[in-house]
């Protein structure tokens, strides 16, 4: 068979959770909690099973969670999305950004994404039929260079990709971001995926700067988030669109036909965990923020050199005060030699900058768990 | 904006749900049971949470969950899969065929589809850019003309679909249909989806002729299958897909870059309840049998006339002494008139055969349910 996605391999997470596995390392990679779950949340998840909510969901989600998603956005970000046709409740951000893409971008379009981004952007611009424009982050503060944005856009952009706080490294943008690409999209029938699964966990006071908050970027944005980080439970998978309507139908048509609807007892455990303890969320980033702050005092034991943490929950570190191996073959030697797995940050690029020598560290872990890989680290 | 899809409309099991809903009907339309998810199940995911089997599963899905559907397929196929790298769990059956269809269907190609057919087929082939060529089963027995399908493939055809049980009818492939499918396929590159969701609701003895029973056709198919039909829980969005490595592997970089990853208690539920109670699938087939059997009594008190249901969960029935609608319109007023919701053929067709006056019951509901269904279809 002559692959449709000659590109792909393994997914970098998968090849390094499995090497933590093989060689016992503590596994600092691929980014996923080690603590449990809030335990109100799966008490609610088992009162909707034995309250015998076992069959499809609503194609676009159990209203009771598109209700309060609606209201928790109101809240945060000062703008109500309509429920029942600008929310759509998905399998996990993952399914939302790849139904975004396939929804308005058609074979020979172009999409622009800014280098380093979430592997997942660019299989699932291919699939569509069309093309990757990779436009880079600096180097050092991962901030946007608007006006090589602006030159990367031409006739056939269909669309441009953003993250914030910013996957792998932290980077939030700001209310000027916000305006600098209004100006840039202002007039085109540019639409706008705004990956925002890390907005409640935003340090030192910072204010996430959602689309949500620009109406207009909102217009032509899907918005896609989700419970996977927020709540502790990267596992199950449940994630959603906010997305004006017309957006909106063709989001549901790609939904309704890829996964059709989302397990139905989880979606009423969030309906109720979102009105009962907004407090959660509220106080995420702060729960994060100490997390961050003891590792990277930490890490200061250790010759890695950690970079700024504005958001998210990853520490990039600068290693080349103890290796000259590139990023993909000193996150291997890591894992193997010195039992802590890291992911380097080569495949979040098109063409990774010469000479990075950068790893990312996940500090979502227990204390005990982080202190295992300090430890480790100090050895080096 | 321009769609992409321009034949989707809302799916009809939504359209049907909303109107039962809002006119008070007894929902026999979208396919789902009435009746409880095994007690032991719930309590497997429980535990699976509670264990603290939150956080992504392996891209292809949990180990155990794997190797209890290779065990299982192997049990009562007598083919057993390698786990590793021809079983993957998605997030339900309708994630598979949309995985199955991006992972070797490409832009210009045609794929074969036997009408009546679900609904989600031909979207998804749209999306990748390609046609749908549809043969029509015979409108009597819902046999498949091996004939016309030979005259339908030509060059660019790329993928056949089955559907066994199939949905609506309920008819059974063959093992001469299989031959006669082989003979067909034999020396060409045309891969094979073969949907089986209905694979344990077969009835008066017969046999399910899954594709896995026939070297020459599981060699290049996708099987796909999933839990929902077989243990009540439509809702939970757990299926898989068997196919031979190579296919796999093309499947499992759409599925990775499609969901990921699928609710992971509940594989680890799934992994538990297969191993444990083999008798809930070896008897699924019986207890549905009972109701098909008590129904198609039930029905003889009424002016509708039951077509055989040799597998699955629905009844077709013949309204031609009752009314001269259109089967949309008899839906619709059935619906809204006389209180029963039923799921008319018409959009599971490209044409629908002229004249014909059928709609589908789901029989998989409890008693009292279809008790008061027939009390009201008796007025008709
Ligand atoms: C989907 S696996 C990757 C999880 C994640 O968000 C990350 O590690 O970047
Ligand atoms: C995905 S909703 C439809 C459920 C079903 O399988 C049917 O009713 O045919």
């Amino acid at each position: 068979i002559q692959t449709k996605l000659p590109k792909v391999g393994t997914t970098i997470f998968t090849v390094m959770s499995q090497l933590a596995q093989e060689h016992g390392a503590v596994n600092l990679g691929q980014g996923f909690p080690d603590f449990p779950v809030p335990p109100r949340l799966v008490e609610e998840l088992e009162r909707a099973m034995r309250a015998g909510h076992n069959q499809y969901a609503p194609m676009t989600g159990v209203p009771a969670l598109r209700q309060a998603i609606a209201a928790k956005t109101a809240r945060v970000y000062g703008h109500a999305p309509d429920a029942d046709t600008e929310v759509t409740v998905t399998s996990g951000a993952t399914e939302a950004i790849f139904n975004a893409i396939h929804a308005v971008v058609r074979a020979g379009d172009e999409v622009v994404v800014l280098d380093p981004c979430y592997d997942c952007y660019e299989p699932a611009i291919d699939l569509a039929g069309a093309r990757a424009v990779h436009v880079p982050l600096d180097p050092v503060t991962f901030a946007p260079d608007w006006q090589r944005v602006r030159e990367a856009i031409g006739p056939r952009t269909r669309m441009l990709m953003i993250n914030s706080p910013h996957n792998p490294s932290g980077a939030m943008l700001s209310a000027d971001d916000m305006r600098e690409l209004a100006a840039i999209l202002d007039g085109t029938g540019i639409f706008l995926v705004s990956d925002e699964v890390y907005e409640h966990i935003v340090f030192d006071g910072a204010r996430h700067e959602s689309v949500l908050r620009h109406p207009a970027l909102r217009e032509r944005a899907f918005v896609v988030s989700s419970f996977g980080k927020t709540y502790h439970c990267t596992g199950w998978k449940i994630g959603y669109c906010i997305a004006p309507p017309a957006l909106g139908t063709e989001f549901r048509k790609v939904h309704q036909y890829n996964v059709f609807s989302t397990f139905t007892p989880g979606q009423h455990a969030f309906a109720a965990m979102l009105e009962a303890e907004p407090e959660h969320y509220e106080q995420l980033g702060a729960f994060y923020q100490a997390k961050r702050d003891r590792f990277r005092d930490q890490l200061a034991t250790t010759r890695l050199a950690p970079l700024p943490v504005p958001g998210g929950y990853f520490q990039l570190v600068d290693y080349s005060a103890v290796s000259d191996l590139d990023d993909a073959a000193f996150c291997r030697w890591l894992t193997v030699e010195k039992g802590v797995a890291a992911i380097p940050l080569s495949p979040f690029y098109e063409t990774p900058p010469a000479g990075q020598r950068l790893a990312r560290l996940c500090f979502a872990k227990n204390e005990a768990t982080l202190d295992a890989a300090i430890e480790r680290l100090q050895r080096l």
